[in-house]
């Protein structure tokens, strides 16, 4: 590993020397800005590649490789696990200024684009199309396509729409040795071969470097509407979770609140942003404009009969839009709070909702910490956001959260849930990553890295530990 | 590799000490009958482990890995290109009978199966709670889920749901070596670690012994309509699937039959069975069951603008099923014309179908060779079946035909096609494997069944050959 003053320079020299001076920076700034992503972590790179061109990552894999340098691969950077912090130093290889939407083809039903382009972007473009590319992270207007691949990234239409996985059809990566990798193509569907997409979609920077993909979109909905609800318990809004899907909706959208998020939004908000109750539930459906206006009524109709508090209704786009803004202002009101917002985007089966509200407030009540809860109801992927006074300044608190962490995270893998839904592992979860993978689990997990990694060079210091 | 009859009778009674003689068979017509698939290619095993439970997986592999015996895996055994042919002998490890369906639970939304369940069984069983299992290749009265997983399978309803990667949430898997594997679980949104799932999801059982699924299931639609038209021309049906989407209708099948095939059709059903019209479209969309009402008058007048012929319509569940049986009915009216047919399972991009026909045409008047195309147009893939007299007699006919075969594989690669859409390569399309995958894929193939099986014991002899 280089890590001397002297490499350093060589390093940067070198890069230089193959990519010119303006594709390369040991700015204080840069290496700072590319330092860290959106949770607490910190550390620098010797130097950034800021990569214009298939061409900038290949040779700075092929230098990498041969150097045994760590390169770390950056997006937005605005992941929440410290996924793209460069904990073994070597290189940041940002792959933002790669850009450009290259096509998008309603006929073949895809977009092909360069992995720094930003989600909202590209779904903006499409949507002008009359099409759709529908993974909706909360982060949509700042991450890169590059970094909800390397995350498989969900959000909440994912219910109905599936993952980023299910829109990625081709693949072109630049592999750990500098090789260039072409998988996939434009069909919809495609049985040659091993699933080498599946392979690097998800792999968080850690099997090669995605420089461009071709993503599926399908027909935009013509309309969709909405409907909240709140409840008097959290449980009676789990159990109206239930109802709906046994009845045979297919929601493109069920969030859940509980009362603690609530009660911040009430603080944040204004008390009349939000109607009583303390848990809150949304729906959100889509489709032709005619069924979706019937559909409304009916399941208006329907919620109704589950003992709803009271009963909302967005029956147009700009409503819906209102509520999501509302919704994403959740998170703003939990910051609002003054606390340290610990956002952990953990999995439960969808019958263990009502469990995990009720262990959130056992460890509030063992622990002082408070917890709120929100988030994807129909896939039981809650973010659950341990609220820490002090978590950066006072270490007593530090190590309370992180045993209050531990509980959590060990009583969601002992109900059957996983310990990261959306986010990834990262640096954030790694402690916890031997508890969610068995032993064979991990062996298979280094036999891949192995395989196609051999030297190790990629985002090293993340959760796959070298043999 | 055990080839000498010596050896034989070591391995069966080897098997017999370690499983019991009721799981181990090498009596001749047991043999036989593990020999094929549903493609013309034959090859015995020498034994065959007739598993019930894992443990028999387990010691099944660690023997075979030892002592480096091939092992080829088999589900429903009706797999079309010979994915299942032991073509290295040694055993067949048969996963049908473990045919359990150990859990549904609408709760959480999953069904936990043993590999050997049948996907009609298993769709049936949930379709009783109102839930719903998508996937639904033709063969689903006689494949396996196991078989489904090694292959992908689809269907016409991957369309609108996704294909069986989709609904793969958890898996238990048997590795080369015989360690057991659980990796996912019972969550539907998953992002601990790379997709290992993924990895084993179409290895067409070269990576590991699948022994149990954790399926996603979700709500059944409430119903679901249909309609039926035909058309002057392929092209004009094409261009309508083209308008049905750009329209924004999300149906849950777009089917496309050619010419050649309806007349097949009309010879085998009688005239009165199908439409005039040299191209057929069927469109299915689902959903509540106002909603699809509704739809379904516009989408039948809509599609009249589109220049039909004439435009059916079932407006029913019953209905439908009339129409699919009437359309599964179309391979038997293919085989009833007396030739043998080669169905080629070929994607294009969605733009490319009437490339495809034309192309189609262009073949069979250039080879004598009469071509039947029919199959998914929303994903342009279309089971493109080359009618060939005594293929199975004639070597000459045989040859022209693999010429043939050859000249529509490059065509379809050079449009950007996929060889294969859902059967997999096996020995069927092994000859084109080199061509759909160029260098570095091939090696990262390589390296990830080195990795995962690093002597080589797991369905040998098909497309990833030992380095």
């Amino acid at each position: 590993m280089a890590d001397s003053p002297a490499t350093k320079l060589d390093l940067a020299a070198e890069l230089t020397a193959l990519l010119g001076p303006d594709r390369v920076s040991v700015a204080p700034d840069v290496l700072e800005t590319h330092s860290i992503d959106k949770w607490h972590a910190s550390a620098p790179p010797e130097v950034v590649v800021l990569a214009r061109e298939r061409g900038d990552v290949e040779k700075t894999l092929r230098l990498a490789h041969q150097h045994s340098i760590p390169v770390t691969t950056r997006g937005g950077g605005v992941g929440y696990v410290g996924g793209a912090v460069p904990v073994k130093g070597g290189i940041v290889l940002s792959v933002r200024g790669m850009d450009r939407i290259v096509e998008i083809n309603t006929a073949d039903g895809v977009a092909v684009v360069e992995p720094g382009v930003i989600l909202d972007d590209l779904q903006r473009a499409v949507r002008a199309k009359g099409w759709y590319y529908p993974p909706d992270p909360a982060s949509l207007k700042e991450c890169t396509l590059g970094g909800n691949i390397a995350c498989n990234a969900g959000g909440p239409r994912c219910l109905k729409y599936g993952v980023t996985r299910h829109y990625v059809l081709g693949l072109e990566v630049v592999l750990a040795n500098g090789d260039v990798l072409v998988t996939g193509g434009r069909c919809h569907k495609n049985k040659t071969g091993f699933d080498l997409i599946g392979s690097f979609v998800g792999s968080e920077g850690m099997l090669g470097v995605v420089t461009r993909a071709t993503l599926r979109l399908i027909p935009h909905p013509e309309a969709r509407a909405m409907l909240t609800a709140t409840f008097d318990t959290f449980a009676e809004a789990a159990a109206a979770v239930q109802s709906i899907l046994n009845s045979r909706w297919q929601p493109s959208a069920l969030e859940i609140t509980d009362g603690f998020t609530l009660r911040a939004a009430r603080d944040y908000l204004g008390a009349e942003a939000l109607p009583d109750g303390n848990a809150h539930l949304i729906v959100e459906i889509d489709g032709r404009a005619d069924s979706v206006r019937g559909e409304l009524a009916a399941l208006r109709e329907f919620l109704s009969s589950l003992g709803t508090l009271s009963v909302g209704e967005a029956p147009d786009e700009a409503g819906c839009e209102a509520i999501w803004r509302l919704r994403r202002d959740f998170s703003y009101s939990l910051r609002a709070t003054g606390l340290v917002k610990l956002n952990e985007d953990i999995v439960v089966p969808r019958s263990k909702l009502v469990d995990l509200v009720n262990f959130a407030h056992r460890l509030q009540e063992e622990t002082g910490i408070e917890v709120a809860c929100f988030g994807h109801a129909g896939d039981g992927n809650i973010h659950t956001n341990l609220m820490v006074p002090n978590y950066h300044d006072d270490p007593a608190a530090r190590a309370r959260a992180d045993e209050a962490l531990d509980q959590l995270f060990h009583w969601v893998l002992g109900v059957g849930g996983a310990i990261t839904g959306e986010h990834g592992i990262g640096l954030a979860k790694k402690r916890w990553y031997p508890d969610a993978v068995p032993p064979v689990g991990q062996a298979v997990h280094r036999a891949l890295k192995d395989a196609l990694d051999p030297t190790g060079i990629l985002n090293p210091g993340k959760f796959v530990t070298p043999v």
